[in-house]
């Protein structure tokens, strides 16, 4: 960390030493769980503060900020709302570069809590301190040291998070992570009294560490410069929002949650059409859209060839397909041929969907045959295997896929979820999994529609 | 089974005594694997036939099936398809009620195959036998020791299968099993030569054993009867299909796989609403829409009450309701005022949906509180409980939904899976379970629809 500049972004990400005001050994409780949390990740420079200066989870602790004598850039806040923004001064008076505000009841909640947010922005501006929250979960940043819960993966990856709920930040985390896809940095901003999601998105944008950015937002605080950012950074930089808040109902809520407004589904819709931005509308199609994203080289069209083994599910991915806007590939007359010189002409088809018929099951070479002879087709960019999350065939058509250098997608069997040691090596070996075909092309189409943008 | 009437239908789905023609020890072989299939169904009459006359899987073989002395309703024909016409031939002299003919290369293959089916058809009408398929994979009734393939459930429940993919008869029997929903009949009719989608949709209309129908349908044969069946039945057996081969390439691929011409999505949509098919576009939309007609009592509207401990799923779940035409109830002051004097009165809300703050996981007396206040409430039909499927939360819940009596659906945290272990003890209890508020709001959505109709 210390060949790294000291930029301000850089400190808090990647602080010299983290205070967390309201540590206490009682579990369950959040100054706790941070301070677990920052252990759990080896960050090394953890100092816990709390009135008694108890001893918390085997750390030292100091009865006050000013007494730590190692250098700091970055205090976490779990102390009751009355205290926060004396807290706050203490942080600006100690130099710190950043401040995270877990507690909640400022903008949210009240008139009052308002002034109170006001007051702590005009210390933190006026000390050159940032603030993070109040009512967030704070940052995760596997290099840095830094989560927003404990049992979060230490390795490091291309993606960026931008969230307005603490606990999705955790979830999205969790659901990416368990699909082998890794972070660089992970930001709930909460209440953005200070720093906003325009802040993240531009730091985002310049950050050669995060390669694809993917948010949950509900209200957009400055909607014309995240705007502005967002049509320059999208076509490099594939920016994936899932918006809340966009029904009238949906948005009363939002209001209560961060005390944002959000805006309506329509307008939010001309505005990614607009700005470049992928808009998803749900946790499921975020993860699905990033998974593409992460494991797939963009393409302004995907020329796709379908393998199933079952018929049914083969007719279902096609439409899947044909909806998403994705190309179901023409097959030549000759690759048929000898797709037919193998498998059996019988409950089969050599036309796109190739479909290996009830016997394919026991039959993995067919597989192989046809992604051997579709390797060379120049028609065909993507394999979708239905099925092909099934051992022990994952594992041959692995080594193929990577022979013939053409991506592949892999597809359960109608919702029913392969084997989970068979979807993690799947991952590992860089191969996207879905449960069901709807989702794979779903995803796809949305990557090609980016990838028409960035061309 | 000696006391069921002894009609065609039941002759079929509750048979004396089953012959399998081309039953053979080779594992992987079909003519294994449905030896084993009605083995593993506890089916006692299993009558295997193989020109060797050797014994299979324990069981005595017969050369031929007119060797067989005990009573015979049913064969399933597993045997090249060269020798497919002169067993149905048998078949007929032996006085059978139906035979399942697996083998494929018919109708979906050439017009010799076509010629062929009708001299089936023409065999079994002139002996009073149903032909079902070729290329399918048969019948699944657990009642009548029937299965598509091996290691289905025995125990029998309301839904009625009708499906033109064989895969996909037992993935989605799979997949619905898994979720605790239970069969009567599962039927796969593969090319429907003789006995079609129209004929099972009349018999499960009629079949009182069938509670809800589902299927997976490409082409539908007899179009009209089809669709004044299912306006008849609609309204009192909800009737819920996905249909495959919606787009040109997909309708291209399901002509190829049985043979049947499929329309297009506009005109299906059209159809569908007038006649009261609940269309569903995926597997997973149609297990998803499935567990609420399965699980939750229909109502043509719902007031929704969504309790979240996390704020940004409670967002995010208030926009899918609204999205899905469910309304988010307004709760009485009264009741508001209740909530407040027991969950804290920051970083939560007391407004629908109801947010119990970051704290609410090691709180589960707050959920509590609020089911049972707003279980008094006149104006609420339903809980949406997010996160309701973590332990001991779900336990605890279960019993104080129980008393209130008020239906209630399990939401997952954004898209990560409960354990499956607490899924399967909720699902047993009766409460449906999503993986994502957005799936749950869509499925209810579904069953509000079909109850309008209903009504």
């Amino acid at each position: 960390m210390s060949d790294r500049p000291h930029t301000q972004w850089e400190r808090i990400f990647h602080p010299r030493g983290v205070a967390v005001l309201g540590a206490t050994n009682s579990e369950g409780n959040f100054g706790h769980m941070f301070t677990q949390g920052l252990l759990s990740m080896d960050m090394e420079r953890v100092y816990p503060v709390n009135p008694r200066g108890e001893e918390v989870l085997g750390l030292r602790a100091y009865r006050s900020l000013s007494d730590i004598p190692e250098p700091l850039d970055l205090a976490i806040i779990v102390i009751p709302r009355e205290g926060v923004l004396d807290a706050v001064r203490e942080c600006a008076a100690k130099g710190l570069a950043g401040v995270i505000i877990f507690t909640a009841g400022f903008g949210e909640q009240d008139e009052r809590g308002r002034h109170v947010e006001q007051e702590m922005v005009a210390v933190g501006r006026g000390a050159g301190m940032r603030i993070i929250g109040p009512n967030c979960q704070g940052i995760y940043c596997p290099a840095g040291g830094l989560t927003v819960t404990p049992g979060l993966s230490r390795q490091s990856g291309p993606v960026g998070l931008i969230s307005h709920s603490g606990s999705l930040t955790g979830f999205i985390a969790r659901a990416a992570l368990a699909r082998g896809m890794h972070f660089s940095k992970a930001v709930s901003c909460g209440n953005e009294c200070d720093l906003n999601a325009a802040d993240l998105l531009e730091y985002f944008g310049d950050d050669p560490e995060t390669k694809i950015i993917i948010g949950y937002i509900e209200g957009i605080r400055e909607g014309r410069r995240f705007l502005d950012l967002a049509r320059r950074i999208a076509p490099e930089k594939p920016i994936i929002l899932w918006k809340g808040g966009i029904t009238e109902r949906g948005g009363r809520a939002a209001a209560s949650h961060t005390g944002a407004l959000a805006g309506s589904a329509s307008t939010w819709q001309a505005l990614t059409a607009q700005t470049g931005i992928v808009p998803v509308g749900n946790a499921e199609e975020l993860v699905d859209t990033l998974m593409a994203f992460y494991y797939v080289p963009p393409r302004p069209c995907y020329r796709v060839v379908i393998v199933s083994g079952p018929g049914g599910p083969a007719v279902a991915c096609t439409d899947a397909c044909a909806q998403a806007g994705l190309e179901v590939a023409e097959i030549s007359p000759a690759a048929k041929a000898r797709i037919a010189e193998v498998i059996p002409a019988v409950g089969t088809s050599t036309d796109n969907p190739i479909d290996l018929g009830m016997a394919s099951g026991r039959n993995p070479r067919w597989y192989r045959h046809v992604i051997e002879v579709l390797g060379q087709e120049t028609g065909v960019d993507i394999f979708l295997i239905v099925g092909g999350t099934r051992p022990p065939l994952s594992r041959m058509l692995v080594d193929d896929l990577k022979c013939i250098g053409k991506p592949a997608v892999m597809v359960g069997l109608a919702s029913l979820p392969g084997p989970s040691e068979e979807n993690d090596f799947l991952l590992a070996q860089g191969f996207p999994i879905y449960a069901d075909g709807h989702r794979a092309a779903a995803a796809l189409g949305r990557l090609a529609a980016w990838a028409r943008l960035a061309a």
